[in-house]
């Protein structure tokens, strides 16, 4: 089976938008062993989205399409496919009953304009959106599938995975099991090179690294008749992969480094406080998108000046003159007295230069200290030297602090990173 | 004149990365006033390449391919393009010679593979690369034009602005003016109501609409023969615009709302601190990216448990008790408990069921209370209802916070969009 993706959208030809709708299909398409080798890109219009589905319907079994379903006189995505394939549109009443409930319980008046994102083509079978109004559709029509789905990305990934995945899964004879390991502490062509031998001349199962800001991930893929054969093939190859990276393997999964420290914290009920400056409240809004950690997040502080690490967290004006706000020192006051002004029983502090200025040659652009306090241990400070912009270092000094306190709570060695 | 591109990589239609390259052209040509209506990307493949270069030619005047210029046997874009053009690929020792100084550079020895790197279509311009090994070229074959570029983002852009911008300036004659009206408290389908009879049969100047996450862009674009008439055909039209909307046009260009409430606070050097429920750091981590900004913000706090918001910001045990951690009466002691535990001029607090979980019927998700305390100011609260996800919600509270904090600090009213 093949398929391809066509995504409407003039924002996305003028560059207003990078197309993250092609990314995230490629990538589900190829995990679920689909085979696509078409993306294209037209704006709103209609004629050149007429070439471009004729083009796609001699070539693929299964075109996605994604935008083109707001409520505008340029949204024009199903109207256009619906032509292309003799259809007529007719108003979904389902549809229309829940964009009027969503238009109500956001105490929004519904325009006139809306009405046209419940009209389906003839015979589509609707997909629902739990995110936003547009529905999107699946149409078997002529030996090919045509599947429509709405631009904005998380309206478009909350569908795909919920009622798309599902319908192709269905379809296709073969079981792929995929299994992501989540590594911290090595680099992709470091890691590359320790797995080398295991990386050549894979077939099935397959290794695929993929490097993201500052975290390597390993999805191992293979295919076989049922899962059960298939995860009998990735058995042995995990096991093989965890004997060499030992506990840089953090987990496995989507459970990335900011969730696995919140469900660890709250698996163990330890109340746990933030002290920021250069990442800015970083950490905190990390941890506060894990549901239920106010049992345990007592409070994050971005004591961005001087005035407030002194006034919140007792720092001494004495560190701050002679060792500076960026210093082990700072750092460690400011964990000490997070532990007390808080009442937490784990305290973290982060203190750095972030960039892009403020650097100077004793304490360059990406120095940055991380303070630990806990009840009953001795207080403990990390120096890293991080490299990148402004953001890749603020999420090096995000990863190196959640994955530290992991391996304070797992009794993991502490200073493997640093 | 008429361009598209064609982006070339397996990687691309895997999803292991996502296509910036594709953005970032498409950002330039729309600003050159170069037409650009398909966007393709297809893997490493010479047949599907062939028939993708063979659509190409046959319907736009400049193709830009990028990506497929390494060294592996995987990259074959130059080959392909020869192919198509019927042309023979030779050895260009400019290129060669500068290849061998970069690996020298690098100290690291350059492989035989690479040699195939600097070879270039008979004919063709080269364009070299100042940020990697592989040069470009350009190639104006049958009447149409080739330019082909490296795939990693940071060479194909340094070598477009560098080489490719200045040789398609040349070739058009038109210059092309674009404004970008950023607009906050009115969505975008009710923008396009207020604005129908403007946006209505538009030609030079265009008005194209375009909607954020709780924000909406305006852009304009004219084409004359020269900047000033392009200029003198926008300035009406904005002006009719801004006369509709008044002041929720609070930019031009790429100001954001945080970036202008961050430049308005450093501006009027007004100190300031944010005391952060269910928005859990987000705002402080927007402010935190402004440099300069640690002049005017002394803090941020992220009081997420109850025993936080009394021991930092002073609440009452009673309201949290009587009224609950989201409520109006919260809102405002948070706000000014944080005016007077922060030393700052203007404190800003943010308490709320951001979702997905936490909400009741009396209080949904979504519900959030935005306080504001000033010295000498009657402290005000701001009740919202937001829709969507936790993210929007977040999103929404932030916009609202500073678009409240711009209205302050400007004197414009306060309570137009709650």
């Amino acid at each position: 089976m093949t398929a391809e993706i066509i995504c409407v959208g003039t924002e996305l030809l003028l560059g207003q938008i990078v197309n993250t709708d092609a990314q995230y299909l490629g990538r589900k398409l190829s995990a679920m062993g689909i085979d696509m080798y078409h993306q294209t890109v037209v704006g709103d219009n209609e004629a050149r989205l007429l070439a471009a589905l004729d083009e796609a319907f001699h070539r693929s079994d299964v075109i996605i399409l994604t935008g083109g379903l707001g409520p505008t006189s340029d949204d024009i995505t199903k109207e256009t496919v619906a032509k292309y394939l003799g259809l007529s549109l007719h108003m979904h009443e389902g549809s229309l009953k829940r964009m009027r409930r969503r238009f109500q319980h956001m105490a929004q008046p519904m325009v006139k304009a809306n009405l046209k994102q419940a009209m389906i083509p003839g015979g589509a079978r609707v997909l629902d959106n739990d995110k936003g109004t547009a529905p999107g559709c699946i149409l078997e029509e002529k030996g090919k599938t045509f599947i429509i789905l709405p631009g904005p990305p998380f309206e478009m990934e909350d569908m795909f995975d919920k009622r798309v995945a599902p319908y192709l899964a269905g379809r296709t004879g073969e079981e792929i099991v995929s299994r992501v390991l989540r590594i911290y502490g090595i680099g992709e062509s470091a890691l590359e090179e320790e797995l080398e031998d295991l990386i050549e001349g894979q077939t099935n199962p397959t290794i695929a690294p993929y490097a993201g800001t500052g975290e390597v991930t390993l999805r191992l893929t293979a295919k076989a008749g049922t899962a059960e054969e298939a995860n009998a093939l990735l058995d042995p190859l995990e096991a093989r992969i965890r004997d060499r990276l030992e506990d840089r393997v953090y987990a496995m999964g989507e459970e990335t480094l900011d969730k696995l420290a919140a469900r660890l914290l709250m698996e163990e009920n330890v109340t746990f406080a933030l002290a920021e400056s250069c990442t800015g409240g970083l950490l905190a809004s990390k941890l506060v998108d894990n549901p239920g950690i106010s049992q345990v997040f007592l409070e994050g502080l971005v004591t961005y000046s001087n005035e407030s690490k002194v006034k919140r967290l007792h720092v001494s004006p004495e560190t701050l003159d002679y060792n500076g706000a960026v210093s082990a020192k700072c750092a460690e006051e400011m964990a000490e007295g997070l532990l007390e002004t808080s009442g937490a029983e784990l305290a973290l502090s982060v203190t750095g230069v972030a960039g892009p200025g403020g650097g100077v040659d004793a304490k360059p652009v990406g120095l940055v200290f991380i303070g630990m306090a806990q009840k009953g241990e001795e207080t403990k400070v990390h120096q890293l030297y991080l490299t990148g912009d402004r953001r890749r270092v603020q999420n090096g000094a995000m990863l190196h602090a959640f994955d530290w306190v992991r391996r304070r709570i797992l009794g993991l060695p502490e200073d493997r990173n640093c």
